[in-house]
């Protein structure tokens, strides 16, 4: 919708400079903006780029001067540009009510203002909240809750019983509630755990394309509330993790973990079973934290085994300089008259 | 369905103690049993679980002793606990037949035992087997074949004359015989190898969600009997896996490779084309196998390059340690008057 | 279809010797072959499979001489058999038209010789080009649109306003489109930054199984002609790939990385945000690009951080004899009498 830029100031609490009555109504980089988009800079190193932009108001640090615009000041810019992209553009919505498609079982309850889009297939007993939207080829199983304000886009699968809370967006190809990996070895076979937990996923909370959220196998597997998932993650069985947490893609979690809140973990690190992640802890990219070891709470690890992130560094660069160091010894060992304990060097790779 | 502690004991070989007409009708952890729930112990330290929990049936070691319990005693309580599971909680199952909106090809052939459920596809020539459950939006592409007693999650697609045994289950989101991922570089650009091999998928396998196995390019790519697969692995053409092996979340597995009968495994392993992984190996979280590489019987590898975990573990403890190397040899140095040949350590991450 | 070996000669611009009017209809491997496949092979060690191989036509360098067969002599085999496979074995193709169950809206337009499949959904303003095949549950969002003799296996999802120019594959369980994960801290909690970009594929990419290409925040994510991209690789939002890469299977490439053309990146590597990796690089498997970072032209690199190949292979070597070099630093101690600065090897994995 076009909102005028004073009523964006009084939306962020901006203070304002310039035309009052300048219209917005989107969003861009400054390089992409049309006059109404709204940009934002950081820094007073990309002044130029606002200043050059078309677009005719900026959100910016306070202080910042840039001739003919108007100037919407904050203390961070790009978390008032968030929050005035999400008033601008609010989510698109379709009208309420059921797709001739939809194959809803008797028992369902299905909320009024709720939108099934075509072949949205809803099992019995399965609830679905006011406001929610659960777009094609859907699959809410037996059991299962959706609460109020939920989006669910094409080709989501809630296993039986999973439950999500308000305001959940879960995107395409996500599988919520799929039998945990656990098997018992006996009699030259792996004989399958009994996988009857559940698994909740609380307010708040998005869940990237792709990405598999097993139940749990006696107990539940838990996400907080307004933690993040990116595409193409792992969250295994009986896994709890806390809130506004982080968990960049292709991270995996293996069973019994717990995670803590505002927790970020970057991409394709990897948790051993029954780790514990403490609150505000970081993990960087690629990371392997070995089962049953505990991350301290604001501890930043990396590497494999995972290792506070300060003493990777240090082990870092003594390995860059290991063949000097290896050099080193042996001209000492020349020295002394030490016979040489070199090796040829192996081909290893 | 309910039976009786008696019954349980006869059907698990185990020795009972205390009252033979408790009924039992699930399972459960100890702190969340109900009294009908059965639950287990592992180890002697747990029986002050059992002792307080509300089950009235505990399995548990021989030797183990809680007053006011009916007590199965079996040498692995785990094991009988997963055999217990799977007789009191037969599969959900769902009537035979085929949902009316299931488009399903002349030339299919679908047992009449089978169900098929809510928009199911099945293309020309595709056979069903008796018994097997088709879910919601499974896609059985021309000319492939499920088996007796197969369970397709909702959203798994089968392309064509993709073939799987009896009693596999595979979660939603998997994908069985798509291409495999071979060119060939000529002329500037990328030409496709031709990807016209099949795939086979033995008897009681059971693939994860969202995992990918392609087919073969000109040969056939296979899954042994009784082999499990957690979500988000990759298996690429031509990749032959044995009997009883497990491949845990997001390992990939490139072409050609065979791994072997019992092997383990763990989350995040990746492996190059053409490696060969004996017979009961065990391969590290995060492990990397060279291509080409193989990978004894039995051996257990960690680390990229993958190598034996005592080597791994040996190396990795001198690596903790190199700081420190580097200033006995700076000490030697100044001992011995040699000029250090020590640089000043770059910054590299 | 079946051509003649001269037919195929003539075709390749092959120097043909033997029988001008053997049939040939198919393609395989020596050993599966049947007397009217193709096969090839690359190198003088594989005359002996060629010559015992049931096929009657060979593909092989000039020299190659095998009794009894039609030799067809060009300087790449592997090539010609990649390009005599496409010849011989055209694309199965359905016929035009919208099958009755797929939700097409009124304003989308679908080009008289595309094919839609069951239980396809193309929403409003969508366009799909002539020749494009659209198989079954594939979700076409609200202004996709999809070129000209383009392919979507079942279920691939394309989220509003994605872009498919011609020649496009997708495969099974793809999803592109799908929001970038980017948010800004604030208040306790995170806020969706607006991801409001476009994505666009350009001609003749293929994208395997599972993989999740994001549209853009502000801008665009774009994957370049020619490039192609294996099963569950994460292509973040604003990423731009260049022409004729190749990404192999579980890559991660995170937001705002340029790729040029012709990088190889082999399977489970990651990379930070805005990365860089120019022309005919290649980056070796688990690799991880530390945010930020470049890769040169046609530099090769490993490990983590990524390194020169050259480079990493020298550490490594002394990595795996460093035990070696710390006993050999604890003799030059005894030597000289220096005290040992050695502390007890910690356990550490």
């Amino acid at each position: 919708m076009t909102r005028t830029a004073g009523e964006l100031a009084d939306y962020l609490g901006a203070s304002l400079t310039g035309d009052r009555g300048a219209n917005i109504s989107g969003v861009a980089s400054p390089e992409e903006a049309s006059a109404e988009d709204l940009v934002y800079i950081d820094s007073p190193r990309h002044t130029d780029r606002a200043a050059k932009s078309r677009a005719a108001c900026i959100l910016a640090k306070p202080g910042t001067g840039i001739a003919g615009k108007a100037l919407l000041a904050v203390p961070d810019p790009k978390l008032a540009f968030a929050k005035a992209a999400a008033w601008l553009l609010p989510a698109s919505k379709p009208s309420a009510g059921i797709h001739p498609t939809a194959v809803v079982a008797a028992s369902a309850t299905i909320a009024k203002t709720a939108a099934l889009g075509p072949y949205v297939v809803i099992e019995e007993g399965a609830q679905v909240g006011s406001g929610s939207w659960i777009e094609a080829f859907c699959f809410v199983g037996a059991g299962a809750r959706v609460g109020e304000g939920c989006r669910l886009h094409p080709r989501v699968t809630l296993y039986a019983n999973a439950q999500l809370r308000d305001r959940v967006e879960v995107h395409s190809g996500v599988v919520i509630g799929g039998d945990g990996f656990g098997y018992v070895f006996g009699e030259g076979r792996h004989w399958k755990f009994p996988q009857v937990g559940g698994v909740e996923i609380s307010d708040d909370v998005e869940i990237g394309v792709n990405t598999a959220v097993d139940r749990g196998s006696l107990g539940n597997t838990r996400i907080g509330a307004g933690t993040k998932i990116d595409n193409l993650v792992q969250v295994a069985h009986n896994v709890e993790v806390g809130e506004h947490t982080i968990l960049v893609s292709q991270v995996g979690i293996s069973g019994s973990s717990r995670i803590g809140n505002y927790v970020v973990v970057a991409g394709q690190a990897g948790f051993g079973d029954h780790t514990i992640v403490e609150d505000k802890a970081i993990v960087g990219g690629q990371a392997g934290i070995l089962p049953g070891k505990t991350i301290r709470a604001g501890e930043i690890v990396w590497g494999t085994p995972a290792r506070p992130f300060k003493r990777f560094k240090e082990q870092f660069a003594h390995l860059s300089q290991l063949p000097e160091l290896a050099s080193r010894v042996r001209a000492l060992e020349q020295k002394t008259g030490e016979k040489s304990g070199e090796k040829a060097e192996k081909k290893v790779v």
